[in-house]
C-alpha cells in the first residue's frame, strides 16, 4: 500500500502547481485561469499510453517529460507561448514497481520541464486502473499579438522548411527495439535520446508567427504530416530528400544503406516543426530563426493542386504509399 | 479492422466541434479560445476508467454522458457557465464488441448533452489501449460576474446547504451489485438511473455565486467531502442527519432497515452541490436556488475549529470512520 490519492496530492504534485496562476492550490473542484487581457487561449491535448507511446521500462521521469514535450510541440506548432497544463493521470499495475517512488519520479520529470519552458501545473484528476498507465496532459498557450499559426494557409508558390534533422526518433525507436545494427554506443545513445526526449521548437514558433503562412509539428513522419498541412490548405506539396536535414548519425546510417528514405520521412515523433511561407519572407524566415536559436532547412515548395510528392536524391519520385506511418 | 483515427475523427467527432468557437474544425495542433473579454475561465478535468468509474457493458452513451456531467458538476461547485470541453479516449478491446458502433453510441451520448447543457467540443486525442477503456475530459466555463464559487470561504455561523436528495446513487451501485435486497423494480431502475446519470447543478451554481461562501460537488459521500470543504475553509462541520434530503426510495429503504445513515451520507456520486452561506442570506438563498429550480435544504452549521460531526435522527453522533468512503 502507497500514500492515499489525496496524500500524493499533497506531497508530488502541490509543489508543481505553487505558482501557478488560478491553481487554487489544486484544492478545489476546478482551477480559475485569469485570461483577462488575452485575446486567445491555444488549447491542446495529447494522451500516451503504456506499451503504445513510452515502456513501463521507460524511466518515469522521462515519460512525463515526453509528456509534456508532445504538448508543448503542439503550443510551439501554433506559434503560441506555453503558460500552464492540466494533468490526468492513470495508475496502473507498473509491472510491480513501487507506486510511490514512481510518482516522484514522474513528479521530479515534470518539475523539471516546468523550469525549462517556464509553464505550471494547475489541475487535473489521477485515478487508478487495472490497465496500462496512460497520461493524458491538456496544456495552455498564450496567443501572441501576431496570431497563431495553423495548417490552413499554405499557398502555391510558398517555400516548405522544416526545423532540425529527420528521422532520428524513428532511427532511435528501431534501434531500441534492436532492429537496426552496426550502431556505435554513442550513435545509438544519441538516436533512441531523440525518441524518447522530443525537444519541442517553441520559442521557433513563437517567432515564426506572423511570417510563417501554416505551420504543424511532424510527429506522424514528414510525408504523411506535409500531407495533413496540404490538404488543410488545398494545395499540393513537393520535397526533395536531398535537401531534408538529417543528423550526423543518420546521414551515415543512409550512406551505409542501413537506413533508408522511408525510415526517415515515413518515421514519427520527430516533433519538428514543419512550415510554410511566402519566398518573399525568405530572408525574415532565416533571421526569426536566428533569433529564436533554431536551425530551419527549405526543403521543396508548395504547388496547386493535391497530394505529395518526395523526390530522391536522384530526382526520382518516392511511392508515398512507403511513407505512410500511423499510430492510432 | 474498423476505421482508422482519421475517419473516426471526421466522421464521429467533427460534427460535434462544428459549433464550437475556436475548434478549428479538429484539424489543427490545437484550438483557439476567443477569451477576449473574459475576466476568468474556470478549468477542471475528470477521468473515468472502464471498471473502476464505469463497465464496459453500460452502453456507450451513458459513459460518455456521465464523463461529460462529472465535469460538469466541477463547473457547477465553482458556479461557472459551461463552454466547451477538450476530449481524450484510450480505446481498448471493449469486451469483443465492434468498435465503431461502440465510438457512435460513445458520440451519440456527447451530441445528447452538448445540446442539454449548451456546450460544445473543441479538440482532444483518441488513442489505442491493450487495457481498459478511459475518458479523460477537460472542460471550460465562463467565470460569471460575481466571481466564482471555492470551498475555503466558509466561517463560523454559515449555515450548510445541500441540493436534490442524498445517497440515491450509492444504493444505485447497490442495487446494481445485487447487493441491496427486496427493491421494487421501479425503485431500483430510478436509483441505478441516479448512478449512472448524474444532474449537475449548473444552473444552481450560477445563481449561487455571489450568495454563497463556499461550495463544492458531492462526490465522495457527503460526510467526506463536507470535511474537504471544512479543512479548506479552516472552520468544523455538523450536519444533522433527520435534515439531510433523501428521496421517497431512499427513505423507504431506511425506515425498512436496509439502508443505513452509512449508506447515504458515506456513498458518492451523489453530484450534488454542498455549500455554506451566511444566516442574513437565507432568503436570497431561497429565491436562488427557485430561479435554478433546483431544491435546496438547510442540513446544519459551521462552527470554530476543525472536523465534521453528523449528528443521527435521535441526535447521536455517527462514528465518522464508517463515513469515510474514497474512490481513488
Amino acid at each position: 500500500m502507497g500514500l492515499g490519492e489525496f496524500d500524493r496530492i499533497e506531497k508530488f504534485f502541490k509543489p508543481l502547481a505553487a505558482r501557478s496562476p488560478g491553481a487554487l492550490e489544486l484544492s478545489d473542484d476546478a482551477a480559475v485561469l485569469p485570461v483577462f487581457g488575452l485575446a486567445g487561449l491555444v488549447v491542446s491535448t495529447d494522451a500516451l499510453v503504456e506499451g503504445v507511446h513510452f515502456r513501463i521500462g521507460d524511466t518515469a521521469e522521462l515519460i512525463a517529460r515526453k509528456a509534456l514535450r508532445t504538448n508543448l510541440s503542439d503550443l510551439a506548432a501554433m506559434g503560441a507561448e506555453p503558460w500552464v497544463y492540466m494533468l490526468s493521470l492513470a495508475l496502473g499495475p507498473l509491472d510491480g514497481a513501487p507506486m510511490d517512488p514512481w510518482i516522484g519520479g514522474f513528479a521530479a520529470g515534470l518539475a523539471i520541464d516546468q523550469e525549462e519552458y517556464s509553464i505550471g501545473l494547475i489541475g487535473g484528476d489521477s485515478v487508478s486502473t487495472p490497465g496500462p498507465v496512460m497520461v493524458s496532459i491538456t496544456i495552455f498557450g498564450k496567443q501572441g499579438p501576431d496570431g497563431v499559426l495553423t495548417r490552413s494557409g499554405a499557398v502555391a508558390g510558398d517555400d516548405i522548411y522544416v526545423s532540425g534533422t529527420i528521422g532520428d526518433a524513428a532511427l532511435g525507436l528501431k534501434a531500441l527495439r534492436g532492429t537496426l545494427t552496426g550502431l556505435g554506443s554513442e550513435t545509438s545513445a544519441m538516436l533512441v535520446d531523440r525518441y524518447h526526449l522530443p525537444r519541442p521548437r517553441v520559442d521557433l514558433g513563437m517567432a515564426l508567427a506572423g511570417w510563417a503562412s501554416a505551420a504543424m509539428d511532424v510527429s506522424d513522419g514528414l510525408a504523411q504530416d506535409l500531407a495533413h498541412l496540404c490538404k488543410a490548405s488545398g494545395v499540393a506539396g513537393e520535397i526533395s530528400f536531398k535537401d531534408v536535414p538529417l543528423s550526423r548519425a543518420a546521414g551515415l546510417l543512409l550512406a551505409d544503406g542501413l537506413a533508408s528514405v522511408e525510415d526517415i520521412c515515413g518515421g514519427g515523433d520527430d516533433y519538428e516543426l514543419l512550415f510554410t511561407a511566402p519566398r518573399s519572407a525568405r530572408d525574415a524566415v532565416e533571421r526569426q530563426a536566428e533569433l529564436a536559436g533554431t536551425p530551419v532547412c527549405r526543403i521543396g515548395g508548395i504547388e496547386a493542386g493535391q497530394g505529395v510528392s518526395v523526390r530522391d536524391g536522384a530526382g526520382r519520385l518516392v511511392p508515398l504509399r512507403r511513407l505512410g506511418y500511423r499510430h492510432a
